[in-house]
This record gives structure tokens, sequence and C-alpha cells, in this order.
């Protein structure tokens, strides 16, 4: 799946050169730095998702239809090029899969070359511009895929939810982190778009609307999407603070370091302007300092002890059940229902 | 014309509230403040040229279909606005047709509010995400205007090409003013990506693909689009330098200060670095520096002396001239050839 993915991406890519050469080398290395950002890796969850969301309502693949479809979920990564691309920016990320993020390579290119002016501005210009082209070439690849023009129509509208989320849900994020609101449904509404709708909940039900599925399993999907994406950011907001550096590959603590207004924090500041204010006062002053690895460990034991660790560790369980039971109960095929309780342990599963 | 446009692009933001309002009051903000930077004004030139493009070609405005295409042509301006929207960001300009520009508005938004974090950086990342949402949505709004499957498949490669095409034109133009090519070549490829392709070319290119034109006057449109194009932006070009603040809305001289990579730049240069090399070291010292009213007079007569003026005029005249003779040679409508002779002379004439 993986390797059939970065092929159809491959070959979009090389379609895109006729268009692409006229304007000269430097749109053709801008270019090539976008497709070498695609196909760097990644594990390539949302087209996995969108595939097994087809399999499971139907799809087979041995009908000629089903090139298309591929080609058409292979496309979400190109929307999260778009998205990453551009969160980098946001983020001020210097790094991405071990290499330089986007803007960071094009800051270095302008400072190597000597070039007049802001460097870091020219470098988030050009990945501004980037990001932009991963957008329009993702929507380009879905209308190449050549769907039929039933299946287009099913598509589209679901499509169009899914970008308008993720777009609103990195809003809210970005909101959220300057303007502090620091409520648990705050922190549950960022995480439901930013993550669950467009990493899961939206991968399958884009694969459903294509093998016309009827609106009972559309409506089991989505609610396992729902359940088990929120659970997996749940999950990866406790391994951003408990994580082992060696297996999440980020410094340990470094969300504390940002200050990520995660469901984790918002459920430890509730719990200690209840029970514990000076545990309160020292998470709100420490959060997105620059704190040492001693300060990390004291802040963890905060957050424990507040219970904020068992209440999201049992929200974790409760979504994941209440997704199993969705997608248990849901018409998909066995072969999908078996392969998407194994995405959803992996995505789930308590790792640290 | 203007205000059936600005109707459609209305009517789509209505359409827009169920996706958005779901978010939350801060999405519902930002899609607000997309919608009024969309309707606050503009030419709509783009969906203009597209509209009368299919009207030449033989569209019919009584047709069932003249609606579906309307909004097709619409879109046109929800691209633009992630254009200008990004290239605020990028050239930092502070404001734009009276009003901050949108990354400056969340700038200011985020001081008043006295938040945590550069209030600065937090525009400029609002603005990215306002602008990718623009982008997203001109694809809803062409896969929703109600085109027929056919004229669907017409409009993508032409729509794919104008996005491809106006993203490498503006990633050239930001290579130029970084690196400093300051050939004449350079400064026309700029200009027929970033302007004539994508302010002419491609918008007649998509009427008539809408149309099912033949070969021959796509063929015709396109070197009209591209000549008038060219020639539209070497105006502006002179305008940038030798126009009438009262006319042009921006400081005179202001894209001296600015530094851009223009022909009119490129050309002096060149004549410059071949007649006068004293005159090219003072273009060169002074350009895209904070130079006051009486240099930007000495600059403006060095320009003029060296032949540039001159050159830049007759590159218009020939232009002009090229493009309104491909049109008229055409088998477009004569109401439509009128039409776009008219748009044609307001975009190149002579007007300061």
């Amino acid at each position: 799946m993986v390797t059939a993915v970065e092929q159809r991406l491959s070959d979009f890519f090389v379609g895109r050169r006729p268009l692409v050469e006229p304007l000269g080398s430097v749109f053709v290395d801008a270019a090539r730095a976008l497709e070498d950002f695609v196909l760097r890796g990644g594990k390539r969850t949302r087209p996995a998702f969108a595939w097994t969301g087809w399999l499971g309502a139907g799809g087979n693949p041995d009908d000629p239809a089903a090139d298309a479809v591929l080609t058409a979920c292979s496309a979400l990564e190109l929307v999260q090029a778009c998205a990453l691309i551009h969160d980098d920016i946001i983020d001020s990320s210097r790094t991405r899969r071990g290499f330089p993020t986007v803007h960071v390579d094009y800051e270095q290119r302008h400072r190597g070359l000597g070039w007049a002016g802001d460097a870091a501005h020219h470098g988030a210009s050009v990945a501004i511009l980037i990001g932009d082209l991963a957008l329009a070439w993702a929507d380009d690849m879905t209308r190449e895929a050549g769907l039929d023009a039933a299946a287009q129509a099913r598509f589209a509208p679901v499509w169009a939810a899914m970008r308008t989320e993720v777009l609103g849900g990195q809003l809210l994020d970005i909101h959220g982190e300057a303007g502090g609101d620091e409520s648990v449904a705050a922190a549950l509404r960022i995480n439901r778009y930013k993550t669950a709708a467009y990493t899961i909940e939206r991968p399958l039900h884009l694969g459903a609307a294509l093998a016309d599925a009827d609106a009972e399993l559309i409506a089991a999907y989505r609610e396992f999407g729902t359940d088990i994406g929120i659970a997996f950011q749940l999950r990866d907001d406790l391994l951003g603070v408990f994580g082992d550096p060696a297996i999440t590959g980020k410094p340990s603590g470094d969300d504390l370091r940002e200050g990520k207004r995660t469901v984790l924090v918002a459920e430890a500041l509730r719990r200690g302007d209840e029970t514990d204010p000076a545990a309160a006062r020292l998470l709100r002053a420490s959060l997105g300092t620059d704190i040492d690895a001693d300060q990390v460990a004291r802040l963890r034991t905060v957050i424990t002890e507040l219970g904020a660790v068992d209440a999201v560790e049992r929200r974790i369980s409760d979504l994941t059940e209440r997704g199993l039971t969705a997608l248990a109960d849901s018409t998909a095929t066995d072969a999908a229902k078996s392969q998407l309780r194994k995405m959803a342990q992996a995505a789930t599963a308590r790792a640290y």
C-alpha cells in the first residue's frame, strides 16, 4: 500500500513537468523540493484509511475503477504536505524527519548564496508558495485520477469538508496558543478538527463515498474515525510529555516547552484550579518556557498527581472502545474490520 | 457582470457556513475576514475575461448552462484572494484597498488583546491559513458550480495550468528580487507567468474551454491574452515609476523603493551597462533603498535618458498591436471582439 501510494505520487510529479519546465530552473528546483518532501517518508496514514474505507465498503481492488480510487486516496498526501510545510512556518520548526524544514532549507540557500535581504523572510516566502503549490496539486491529482462523474460528485463534498476542517482546526490551535483558552472543551475541539476529522474520519468517509457506501456505513466509519482519531491525539499528547525521546524522536517534555494547549494540560489546569492552586500556578508559569530536565520531571509529577494522566487514559479507553464497537457493529467487510482494528490499536496503544 | 460575480461569491460564502459554524466563533470570524476581503472590491478582471471568453466562443447567457459558467468564472476571485493575501505577507505590505492587509489585521487584533507571543508572527500565521482557505474554497466553488462532466473535464487542465503558472511566477519574482537576475528575459518571464497568463490568457482560455471552443479560437485567445497581459504589466511598471500617486494610489516611485525587478528597470540597466556605466551604477545603488522625492526624480530622468521608457512603450505598442490582430483575425463573436478590444485598451493605454 505504502509503495503503491508513493508510486502514484511519483508518477504525478512526473506528469507535472510539462507545466513546470517552461518556467525555468528556479521553478523546477522548487517543484523538486516539494517532490522530495512528499516522497521522503511518512506513514501514508490518510491514504491508508481512505483505501481501507473503500475496501471495507465493498471496493474491489481487481475492479478497473480501483486504479482511480488509489490515485485519489494518494492525493491526501499532497494536502498533508501543504499542512506540514505551512505548519512548520507557523511553529518556527527547524527540522522535520531529520531534514531542514522547507522554509529553513530556502533560508539556508539564500544565506549560502549571499543574497540581498532577510534570509528568514525569503525562506518563509518560498515555503508559503511551495505549500500553496502542494494544495493546488492535491486538487489537480484528484481531478486527474480518472474517477467517473458520479464518483467525483460523491467525492467533492467530503474533500471540501476535510480541507475546511483541517484549516479551521489549525486556526483554532493558533488562536488557543495565543489567546490562552485553557478549557478542556477548547482543546478537544482543536483535537477533533485538526487531527481526528482530518486523519481518520474524513479519509474513511472519502473511501466510503468513492465506494458509494450507504448512509449507515458512512455514519459508523465517522463514529469510529472521530473516536479513534481523538484517542490517537490524546495518546500523542501523553507521549509529548511522558514519551521516551528514543521512540518519539523529540526531546523529552517538548510539548511543555512549546506550551501546547493539549487536553492533558487543560485537564491538569482544571483539576489544579479546583484542588491545588499552587500546582496550577506552577504549571501556568512553566508552560511555554525554556524549562530544564529537572523542571520537566517536576511538571510530570504534578500533572500525574493531579490525576490528569489517569483522566486522559480513561478518555482514550472509552473512545477506543466506543470506536471499535461502532466498527464491529457496522456492515464493513470482515477484512476491513480486522485491518481497521489493528490500525486503531496501533494509533492508541500505550507505548511509554 | 461585477455585481453578478459578487452575488455568486456572496452566495458561496453563505453556503460555507454549515461547514464553518461547527468549529465555533474563531473560525467564523476568520471566514468572515476572508469574505470581507473578497467582497471589498477589486475590478473582477479575471472573471470578466473568462466570461467574455465564454461569450465570444458562442456561450449563450440565456442557456441554462450559463449559470454554472458564471459561478466557475467567479471562483477566480478566490484564487486571487489567496494570491493577494499570501503576497502581502511576502511583500510585507501593510495596507490594501485602504484597509489593513489580513496579516496586519490579525497582528493588530493580537496586540489589542494583549496576547502572549509575537504579534507579527501570529498575524502572518493566521493569514497563511486564511489564504489556504481561499485556495481550497476556489476549488470547491468550481466543483459545486454545476458544470456537467464534460465541461468539468475541459475546465480542469486549464485551471491546473493557471494555478501552477501563477505560483511559479511568484516564485520567480521572489527569486529575482533576492538573487538579482537583472536580465530583460528574466523580467519578461516573471511578467508572463505572474501576470499575463494568470490575468488574461488563462481566464480567456478557461472561458473558451467551458464553451468547448475549437483549437483555433483557443490559440487566438491565448495569443491575445499573452500579448495584452504582458503589455498591461509593462504599463503597470511604467506607472510604478512615473505614475501620478492620485491615480495609482501608491506613493510616487514606490516600485523603485521596493527594488522591483521590472522589464523597465532591466532595460535601463542593460542600456546603462552598454552606454553609461555611471548611470547603471547609480540605479543599482539606489534600487530597493529608501530614496527621497528628489532622488526618485533623478532616477526617472536617468531611466528616461537611457531610452528605457521609449523601449518599453515600443514593446507595449507592438504587443498590443499583435494581440489585437490575433483577436481581430479570430472566430470570436463580434460583440466579444469589441468588448475585449475595449478591455485591452483600458489595460494598456498611456495614463500618466
